[in-house]
């Protein structure tokens, strides 16, 4: 039997109107892989989005909190007010909280976990570092066996869009800027990006999930990028290195070491491959060693992606005990044959350096509706030389139907390479 | 109130005992982070461990089965014979199983967990694919609300240690194999890792998780990487790609798509710069979008942190119920001063473009105790030139004095930048 869970969302921004559109798109998978039926009971905003969520709409985020049939309250605002005092007259209602805000955790963690810890509610915010990337589970869950002794990440998708531009594209930083604008990766006031003020906030965030210890984000050193120029980026450059706001978090005995500024990383360091609006969180750790965690901080989808991890993690918690719990079904599928896979192709040939050859194999793919996208005649030894031939996406069996005829062509020696090409 | 779970080992080998002692060196932080006290009440392995676990040791893993106060019991064996007897007979006793055993859950999975379903018991196996990497509990729970579509993973270590080898080394195929034996990344008879068996496990399991299908790993196509040619890695290169060995699953209505072999990727995809025996799994869904986890897929300490966190999820679900959850303790720490972080230094400078320049800027620095790793003179412009300077790891305070002192000098027209270098 499935469990019916009732939400109520806070705010159907960016954020908030991805979660009501992928917990509609996904609700059957959701229910198959957890048993839970995720219900928007409430959903509020200052905007009418009827069109969104129906009759769950008000204009009242106090219908929400007051709703006896609403177990979690997804906060999904941002900012401190009012999202604070409705985090925390949710709390004192009962509800557990699910909340995208990382501004009101930094700033107001302690108090609203406290609050939580006293009404025995849960209070989860993924959504606030790093979007849809699971870098707080991680920490909490998956590495809850180690001693993580430094985490290093690119949390910041604006500057990180700003800072690749300036090193692949040879930009000034106002140029990269307007662009990260125009694509809409940069806020009209990109201040809080820009100097490092939001990064700070994860910092924070970080540094709570790690260490229990919530550190006043004004109190985190930081630099901002404001300051790099394209010499120092070239310079970089030419000894290995690329440039990176990062916000580091680490962990002694009893004291805890935070910063965000623009720092060298070596080019073949995880990290200095994160670009355009990426983000990525790299963890050092005794047990697990060196990860990285890499996708997309920011956007409606991915940060939906997080809180929705979240609401089914609380709706988890509320629907099973150890005596109840839930197994997704098994299911059959049919395996895909080989054949029917579609790839792109990398073949090697080797060839009698003669001519006449090229044509011959072209035609032989041209037959089988095979499509060149590349081809390179590489050196000739001995009077063979090696052909070098990227074929287009294709189904499989007419790669290997051509090929049987491309082997029977007199001017093929030998097809000595057959590799898939890609990766989407 | 901290929560007593015993818990039970079967082997006691590179895995086993690594998650022995990581429970023990880490026992005060789990306990802190979770509220559970873990104690290992028996532990079997067919040769003598009591220096391990002293009094819990047994050689008869039926001793580990049968104990009454156990609840999870933890397989690190490997193999099918005899460890799905143990499974299943553990399963029928009431238990929950954490197992890293790759090949009995690929294999037989269908049967162990319809087995522990019926009992109502957990089966967790994160261990079994990419070792430390969570990607089972990002699938199951991170990304639970997303359609995943495909996921492609450089899943096996020692194929990646070779084809990095032949790629950034130049090295030919035994060679480099060779080499993976000498430093333990490749087993005596690699054949396993080689022709993609491995993979293909760790391909039906992802797929598992994915989907609730379990596909014979048999009846997944794969090709190894014995035929991958230094030839073909080269012209890969010259056209701006590199060859990684892949498990490949895609999910459509009802079929899935299961395949392992070599594949050119483009250089900039997150999985090119994989290298050595790290392993990496790459998502793609419909809200997170595109993700990448990276870390050790292979080693006792980075298995051991799977297998923890498994334990730690049941641990859980045994201990707490909705209306008695754990929350971690809040902590208070004391914030290192920005002047006391240490790290190395990029620095820039601006200085007239005559002689003893360096000689005094090197002075300042050693007057200061900052030594200086590297010291590139750039171009010089209108009687302008560039120093860039790399300095060793030190205390930040002491940087700051020492340019402090740089700032004074005649020799130096300006500092015109500073900014930290490295991550580990």
């Amino acid at each position: 039997m499935n469990k019916e869970i009732n939400i109520g969302i806070i705010g159907l921004g960016t954020v908030g109107s991805s979660v009501v559109k992928v917990l509609k798109k996904n609700s059957k998978l959701i229910t198959a892989r957890t048993g839970l039926e995720i219900k928007i009971k409430k959903a509020s905003d200052i905007r009418n989005r009827k069109d969104l969520v129906g009759s769950a709409f008000t204009y009242r985020a106090v219908d929400v909190i007051n709703d006896p049939d609403i177990s979690i309250v997804v906060e999904c605002m941002g900012g401190v007010n009012p999202a604070k005092s409705y985090i925390l007259a949710a709390i004192s209602k009962g509800k557990n909280i699910v909340t995208s805000n990382k501004e009101v955790i930094a700033k107001h963690g302690r108090e609203i976990l406290s609050a939580a810890k006293k009404k025995g509610v849960e209070v989860l915010f993924e959504a606030a570092v790093c979007g849809g990337i699971p870098i707080l589970h991680a920490i909490r869950e998956c590495l809850a066996g180690n001693s993580i002794s430094e985490i290093s990440g690119i949390v910041n998708g604006t500057t990180n869009y700003i800072l690749t531009k300036m090193t692949k594209d040879n930009m000034g930083f106002a140029q990269a800027l307007k662009q990260a604008q125009k694509l809409g990766f940069a806020e009209a006031d990109p201040k809080m990006d820009i100097d490092g003020s939001d990064a700070a906030y994860k910092a924070a965030i970080l540094g709570l999930v790690l260490s229990g210890c919530l550190v006043d984000p004004s109190k985190i050193y930081k630099e901002g990028i404001e300051g790099i120029e394209p010499a120092d980026i070239d310079y970089a450059k030419s000894i290995g290195y690329v440039i990176k706001l990062l916000a580091i978090v680490k962990l002694e005995s009893n004291r805890i070491e935070l910063r965000v500024h623009p720092t060298l990383i070596e080019k073949d360091h995880p990290l200095a491959q994160v670009n355009d609006n990426y983000n990525a969180v790299f963890v050092k750790s005794d047990a697990f060693g060196r990860g990285m965690f890499y996708g997309k901080g920011a956007g409606g989808l991915p940060t939906a992606s997080a809180v929705i991890s979240d609401i089914i993690e609380t709706g988890q918690q509320i629907a099973y005990c150890d005596e109840d719990r839930y197994y997704p079904p098994m299911t059959d599928l049919t395996v895909k044959d080989i054949g029917d896979i579609r790839s792109r192709y990398y073949i090697r040939l080797e060839v009698p350096d003669k001519p006449g050859v090229l044509a011959g194999i072209s035609g032989a793919f041209a037959g089988k509706k095979v499509s060149i996208e590349n081809v390179v005649q590489r050196e000739s030894k001995g009077g063979v030389a090696q052909i070098v031939i990227i074929l287009h996406e294709n189904r499989e069996k007419n790669i290997r139907s051509a090929l049987k005829a491309i082997s029977r062509l007199s001017v093929v020696k030998k097809i000595r390479s057959v590799i898939r090409v890609g990766v989407n």
